[in-house]
């Protein structure tokens, strides 16, 4: 039983951005930061004088071998107009900004600082794809995992594989969560791939009709998906199409002391559960089917907000590969072991079922710049909380609790984070 | 004039330790880790159990570079028992682990954790001298500083030729410092360079004889930091001799709140002033002798405290390069501008003198295994407060308050931290 923690003050969001993720080879980190940030200032609903900034937290995985830039804080700090104000970066791999934001509310309960900005980039077109798979590969542990010949596809390889033996999962539960979030992505204007699955098959056919081609005979998704030369292979059972794509992106929010919220906006969003954990390398885990971290962080953040799984309404949750959204909506005690992928075969998991999970089109179709990730997907409970995510608002009558889980490398550092509408 | 800020909780430290600093070739970064752990641990003067550590913060510039390791947290926390206690890496050039310190001390004043391990760790030997100084290169702003050519040595060598042309001060003065820093690494045993330059001069006399070739003529200090052969330029007015060297090792410290720490030791130090602060690329800057972010930072942390410059009895000040001790002195207000280059002539930051700055040996001669720094900076302000600094104890009577100032870059990131026994 971990103990029970919680803040000496309390902290809220009143604003938040995130630039348009994608692939944007022309740009370089400091522009996605102030895309973002122009969004964060301008949804401020009572308006906001950037001079009231206290400090910024910028989550970065590696701009060090993505961007040849490493002290990336004062520099994003600068071309915002923050400077002399403090700036630090963290770095947690993929869960870098999830980082940032809780060192942001830290920074605020502890008394010393009221408004803090809390954010995300990474830039990682910059490099080719293998690159950028060998970049990431540095997450793992490299004298125990990468040294062996592990990338982030192997990795989630095998924990698909070890799911499938030990439940009794086929490679098509998996295709259902790339059809959910494909599907929840096409409402989402910022989202890379901003179509469903279906849209993106009728448009190859389109296409090959236009150009006088032989037109494919695909009758539905699933006929899709199962073409292997539309979903190749990655890493077995990993297919193209359960992979999330290579990124660049930035996302920011700023976080206030609970007793000035009401200042800044009518509508704040508290902050009522924050948890962080980490695990051991794959060769020293009981078991690839779950992750320990997470589940040490769920329990630290459920304890704090006096929350249980079944109060969680809405949910981003980290789904790098299809399978890592299964076996983490299991650790997060959303659905038993063994029962999450049953729990996406039923529809459950929908953004119209009972318990709506990555809405935004997820890591695996909003996009993954992997910096920037951990404050996006607050992002978009920030903006369901609010009733702001326009198309793809949840229809859920009364939504007040909303969370985030964020993955970083083979599972070393994971968060989970509360939000709560009053 | 800055907001004065208090956290809602105080933070002590109740232990300490580092690795012996140096050039380690054969190990990898969690080694060095482990053996600052291990005298952190025994310095603990009532017994820890490791299990009651709740989260560590580890600083680290580049270990992406250094060692193709990034995510560092989770693996240091690992080897050290901790997992799944979270684990957060900060980066902030070479004030990463002064950034790690801050936030443990935020994470214990926001009352959600008591106990918290802050460090850091570098690896630098593991790339040649060349690919080092371009790897510490990637701490400037790419796009304009370091695309222009500027690595540290040019950095600092612009520095030095602005302050000599402003003030009037002499290269001899630069040298100074650089012989002040021997003299007490001297009385360090974990320093890289455990010798006063005069030691240095004998030894290389005395092997010469030895060897039976011609023995060099240096009568003293001064001769022998004139002689090209020995001293060389490595950028005007920057020589050998007044660089730091490219150092392996870690250093990290306890810290608790500030109720409990009479638990742990009869002896705890207080943190009882924070200040960190972002300055701006070179090119944009009003003047190169001074540092925006260092002011910044010492301002902060000096209201916090409720002290002045005058009130601080020692100080470890970052000395990457000579002329960066003397401006940063003068920066953190010890001495008035342009007045830094005098006070080193006179002696007054001697050992044994009425302002000690670096009595550990600085960056300058104990090394500088960049993210290891900060805490380690930390670390001999500790040993010092608590009377336990051996050979190189300053003598001072009533020795209670000492502080230690981490630069970042060209200084993007500063920090300064006041500690007190009580």
């Amino acid at each position: 039983m971990q103990k029970r923690r919680k803040l000496g003050r309390g902290v809220a969001i009143i604003g938040a951005g995130m630039s348009k993720f994608g692939a944007f080879r022309e740009k370089i980190q400091r522009d996605f930061f102030v895309e973002a940030f122009e969004e964060m200032v301008s949804s401020v609903d009572k308006g906001l004088d950037i001079k009231d900034i206290d400090a910024l937290y910028l989550g970065n995985f590696s701009s060090d071998v993505f961007e040849n830039q490493v002290h990336l804080g004062p520099i994003i700090a600068d071309w915002i107009g923050l400077t002399p104000k403090p700036a630090t970066r963290t770095e947690g791999a993929c869960a870098a900004s999830a980082l940032a934001f809780r060192e942001g509310v830290f920074a605020i309960a502890s008394g010393f600082y009221d408004v803090v900005l809390v954010g995300g980039v990474e830039k990682m077109t910059s490099l080719s794809t293998e690159r950028v798979t060998e970049a990431l590969a540095l997450a793992t542990d490299m004298s125990y995992e990468g040294r062996v010949g592990f990338t982030f596809p192997g990795v989630f390889g095998a924990t698909a594989t070890a799911y499938m033996e030990k439940y009794g999962a086929r490679p098509e539960h998996f295709m259902r969560v790339a059809i959910k979030n494909h599907r929840n992505a096409r409402l989402n204007p910022k989202a890379q791939f901003n179509a469903s699955i279906l849209d993106i098959m009728n448009s190859r056919m389109e296409r090959a009709k236009k150009k006088g081609e032989p037109v494919p005979t695909w009758k539905d998704e699933w006929d899709f998906l199962h073409d292997p030369q539309v979903n190749p292979v990655v890493a077995w059972p990993m297919r193209l199409y359960d992979c999330c794509p290579i990124s660049d992106g930035a996302s920011c929010m700023l976080l206030v002391a609970e007793e000035i919220a009401k200042d800044f906006t009518p509508n704040p969003i508290y902050v009522t559960g924050i948890g962080q954990g980490s695990g051991r390398p794959l060769h020293t885990k009981e078991a690839l089917t779950y992750f320990e971290a997470t589940r040490y962080a769920a329990n630290e953040a459920y304890q704090m907000a006096g929350l249980k799984p079944e109060d969680i309404q809405i949910a981003e949750v980290h789904d790098c590969f299809t399978v890592a959204e299964i076996c983490h909506i299991e650790d997060l005690g959303f659905f038993k072991p063994g029962e999450g992928y049953k729990a996406v075969e039923q529809g459950l998991t929908e953004r119209t079922g009972p318990k709506p999970i990555n809405t935004s089109g997820g890591l695996k179709c909003k996009g993954h710049p992997v910096g920037a990730t951990g404050v996006a997907q607050l992002y978009e409970i920030w903006k369901q909380l609010r009733g702001e995510a326009q198309e793809r608002q949840v229809p859920i009558k009364d939504l007040r609790i909303g969370a985030a889980h964020n993955l970083g490398g083979t599972g070393g550092t994971c968060t989970f984070n509360i939000l709560e509408r009053r």
